[in-house]
């Protein structure tokens, strides 16, 4: 059993300790957190301290907790020659401060509500030795079937794609509602179509998925989209975003 | 048994005439095509034309061809009392000139290559008769479950979000894959996410559902990824989203 200790209690933190649970190949010794309330639901399923210098002998500690964060923490952890990695897309790995050191970055967006089958979320491993690396990749298997090496200039990028594809996208989902309900429609209407849209790109590429005016090079119906709306912000999207649509197709 | 004639063989329409074959309610008991070979697939199920004067007689003539055609094509209809919708999201119903109109508006995306569950496609109905209405409901109802009452007005906002949630959406996931490409990353790594992305939809508002930097107003992770991004288009997008983001909130 390897064992685990996890250092955080916030979102992505709980989901990682519902996911490690369920695994019978490592073992979550302890965890950390400032506040032990926040655990309350896990009692008894592991130990739990508010004070980092009794943290709990382990092969690998997980740092969970908020960016701004991590390096604090990494520094006030009692030891140097353990294993410490955290779990941010945006954070580079040289801000842990201990000898052996990774990256363990779960790309998935995750919600306290809702519970994801952590099996298919990609984990993005890096370590400053090949050894450390191979004992990720048996912590990263134990709950999910998508590891992938990712070095920490790939995870900056990856990081910034998953903003377009993720809040970025979410955005365009707001304005989609805003628009309906300015106009006396129910949002689920426009459901099947946001469905439909990311199940397209499993089997086409966004080349081959894209539709509408824009590639179409339709200029009468983006002059009519453009005069019906008449929110400022949105039209300045609706142009930016044609814009690029079209000039992609040069590349 | 509502009998239909289908006139055009495009995309759509193809799409309407495999939903209707399943129908018990509806009979095709013609297609008009100017170019026959195109349904060739279909050889045997119906009668198919080339010639407008030639149109059976029929309860109902739904045009689904180009917008721009639309117009065109209804003034060329040897009648002029019978019901003839058109199938557009951006086309007015008074651009058809027969007496009896409406709109059959199926508010998906469709490719040819990929098979659609019609049942769950929500189909956007006008007329300019209440009878006439009560049919075209008919007609819809035997292949979806999902039928709305949608006017002119109201398509046009619809059909304008359906550019943001659909067209632009796939326009953030290529410049996701584009990030992928240049940094030698998977784009297969971004699609749980753009899966989890779409579904919380279902559940959470957009409001609700909003995660990352621009949300959360950290200007460090924003300056990090404009400093990242080298294409001046990709930093023009994620400005102008990253303000509307944050604009957003004070409504």
């Amino acid at each position: 059993m390897i064992r685990v200790v996890i250092i955080g209690s916030g979102n992505v933190a709980q989901h990682l300790i519902s996911a490690f649970l369920q695994s019978t190949e490592t073992q979550i010794v302890q965890v950390y957190a400032r506040q032990k309330k926040a655990l309350e639901k896990y009692s008894g399923s592991f130990e739990i301290t508010d004070d980092l210098k009794d943290l709990a002998e382990a092969d690998i500690y997980i740092i969970s907790v908020s960016d701004d964060a991590i390096a604090t923490v990494s520094k006030e952890l009692p030891f140097q020659d353990r294993l410490v990695v955290h779990t941010s897309g945006s954070v580079s790995m040289d801000a842990l401060s201990s000898n052996r050191k990774g990256v363990f970055y779960p790309l998935q967006t995750f919600s306290k509500s809702k519970i994801v089958d952590f099996k298919t979320i990609p984990i993005c491993l890096e370590s400053n030795s090949p050894k450390d690396f191979e004992l990720l990749e048996k912590v990263a298997r134990s709950i999910s079937e998508a590891i992938y090496k990712i070095d920490s200039q790939q995870r900056r990028a990856l990081h910034v794609a998953a903003v377009f594809v993720n809040n970025f996208t979410n955005h365009l989902y707001k304005i989609g509602s805003d628009i309906c309900t300015a106009n006396q429609i129910p949002f689920e209407i426009l459901q099947p179509l946001i469905q439909e849209t990311a199940q397209k790109i499993m089997t086409l590429t966004p080349v081959e998925a894209q539709t509408g005016p824009a590639i179409r090079h339709d200029s009468n119906t983006i002059k009519a989209h453009l005069e019906f709306l008449s929110d400022q912000n949105q039209k300045n999207i609706y142009t930016i975003l044609t814009q690029s649509i079209q000039n992609g197709e040069k590349l």
